[in-house]
């Protein structure tokens, strides 16, 4: 185990009844922009026990964010809280929504003269206007942590950004909302949850067994009751495991003292930037790419992966490998979730456009140790094909 | 799962070199009492460069802390903070200093005319003057909640209280600290954060699949590791497991949205009070009195248990339950920490005792489901003679 800091100041409530807690977390008296996406909270009766908890606030409405929530969409929110004089931004929805939230409440503050600097990366963020979180989509788990990805249309790029300044003051965990979703946004979801976990754990051993176990845990959770909620997104109690796990899958815990990877994601961004592909898809289609290319590198890890999730013990190393990379995609694969880029009619001009813009960018050495290379980016996306 | 709340905003730094980050933390120019117990500090080096971090800072040190810290001598720390007009504490040692801090830190501003109100349960703690932690023991967890548990000589009780005023602001853990403790201390805290999982898990089943893997985790890793750090305490590695084991086993994190027991603590709390036995080993001499009178109300959680943390699969679920005690038993036997009361030299008097306390306290009702009465806590005394 490395050096490592810890620091999460997140308050969760989770479970029904929860959204009352708002007016004891925002202080009373404040100016309040809401924040959502394509409606869906009007129709699951979460906006209404929203405004009710909000009597005696000062609240502007802010609707349409995005999926991959745009720069152009935040930047109208950031124009109409600082012409108001908002102090407070409530994000109610999925993962997008809080993602931009995060990036709105930081742009509200940035003295810079452009707020994309936050995101190419070059400024760092150095105040943020307050915000809190609705979550009612188990997936991407940014209601606990201080990251948010930002798409920016005229660019085609996607991009993200951490800091500790855009922690939720609170987030309000709702499973009972989670049971509206279509069974294709829980499967995305799961994946990306299952993903999240995966950066973070198949990387090389590096004697964490508190953390190696708590990453297989929820592994093991996801693979148990992600099957369930996709079945039956309603099932109350499968829901709440499957918020519960997707929260601690990217909270800070599973990294403490241990290399991460993010060379998935990192490939994956580039899909939906390029083709609008939902984030968990591109993960689909890029992690069995990793695990191919990678597999002699990773190989330790891979066979702990294999025994204590999918209890695969039989076989050569090879065999074992061969068979954890064919559990996962199958994992992917029952929950509707496609795992090649032909399924998504994408070609050899993307793995091109991909390899040439990690190149331009100077991205030449992503992953846990560095691996990745546009060269080796290229053929983890050939191998997918 | 049940709906809860979580908030937990101690800051972790892990790891050899961290004590330099006190002055990052610490408001530069503050005064600053320095709290430790019977001066291992001073022997493993730690008390140095915690001095070499505190240059420039105004520093009143406080040592002679002791195991089961002292409401008397807690309450003469107090006396010299507020004659001082000190502003921030820093407690540096194992469990016991940081509990005690904890109780200075409130009991410094409290309002009321004697403090111990705080510890005997009537008056909630609504301020305290921050603190942060150094911590060269692993076992009691204390560095990453807002526990505390204080002795009063005078009355020879044991008691808790909790409060979010008293989270540390920052912990500081230093597994190379640890590596100089005698190996009887290790064990008991091996065994102390193996019996803070339990207290949270092993109730009866919740549908919490994450919560219930974090547990065996942290089993599983106490198990593994615990021996290794035993037979060799300066085993850095295998320490730093240890640690991050405590401090996880009681950060708020397994008892989300699940059942906790707690009547083994507070029943070896007794044992502490009457005869000092250490707190460790008051819980290796309970637990298995509980499981005993309680195995059929436990089964359900006693045979996952089992099955998943020490791999006991055959026999009928009466020979599996058996197993799996003993095989608890021997775990604490083989770290040198005896389990029944005789081995103490305790008899039925102190039993008695006991009994009579908890009835004239009206604790009529501990444990899981309530099912501990006074009686039943005799049973379970009677059964570890």
């Amino acid at each position: 185990m490395k050096e490592f800091e810890y620091y999460n100041p997140v308050r969760i409530f989770f479970g029904r009844d929860q959204v009352s807690k708002i007016s004891q977390m925002i202080p009373s008296g404040s100016k309040v922009i809401l924040l959502y996406g394509g409606g869906s909270i009007k129709k699951n009766g979460v906006y209404d026990r929203i405004m009710e908890a909000l009597t005696g606030y000062d609240v502007t409405e802010f609707g349409g964010i995005e999926p991959n929530p745009l720069y152009e969409t935040s930047m109208k929110a950031v124009e109409i809280i600082n012409s108001k004089g908002i102090g407070f931004i409530l994000a109610a929805g999925g993962g997008s929504v809080i993602d931009a939230a995060k990036f709105i409440a930081a742009a509200s503050l940035y003295e810079g003269s452009d707020p994309w600097d936050i995101l190419s990366g070059s400024v760092p963020v150095k105040a943020a206007i307050p915000l809190g979180a609705i979550l009612t989509l188990p997936a991407t788990g940014t209601e606990m942590n201080k990251n948010s990805v930002i798409s920016r249309k005229s660019t085609t790029e996607k991009l993200a950004f951490a800091s500790p300044f855009v922690y939720p003051v609170f987030s309000i965990l709702l499973p009972d909302a989670a049971g509206t979703l279509p069974p294709a946004q829980v499967a995305n979801g799961v994946v990306d949850a299952f993903v999240h976990v995966i950066e973070q754990y198949l990387t090389y051993p590096a004697n964490s067994p508190v953390q190696d176990r708590f990453a297989e845990a929820i592994l093991l959770t996801l693979i148990e009751e992600g099957p369930k909620v996709y079945r039956n997104p309603s099932d109350y109690e499968a829901m709440s495991n499957l918020m519960w796990s997707a929260t601690m899958a990217l909270n800070g815990l599973l990294s403490c003292g241990v290399p991460g990877d993010w060379s998935v994601h990192t490939i994956g961004h580039e899909l939906t930037a390029l083709h609008g592909i939902d984030h968990a898809r591109t993960l689909a289609i890029v992690l069995p790419g990793v695990w191919k290319k990678l597999r002699a590198e990773k190989s330790a890890k891979l066979l702990q992966y294999g025994e204590r999730v999918w209890k695969i013990t039989e076989g050569s190393e090879d065999q074992r490998i061969d068979a954890t990379i064919e559990s996962t995609v199958s994992f992917f694969e029952s929950l509707g979730i496609k795992t090649r880029l032909s399924d998504y009619g994408v070609g050899s001009e993307t793995i091109d456009l991909i390899a040439g813009r990690f190149e331009k960018r100077r991205w030449l050495s992503l992953g846990d140790r560095g691996l990745v290379t546009p060269e080796l980016t290229r053929q983890i996306l050939e191998v997918q094909k």
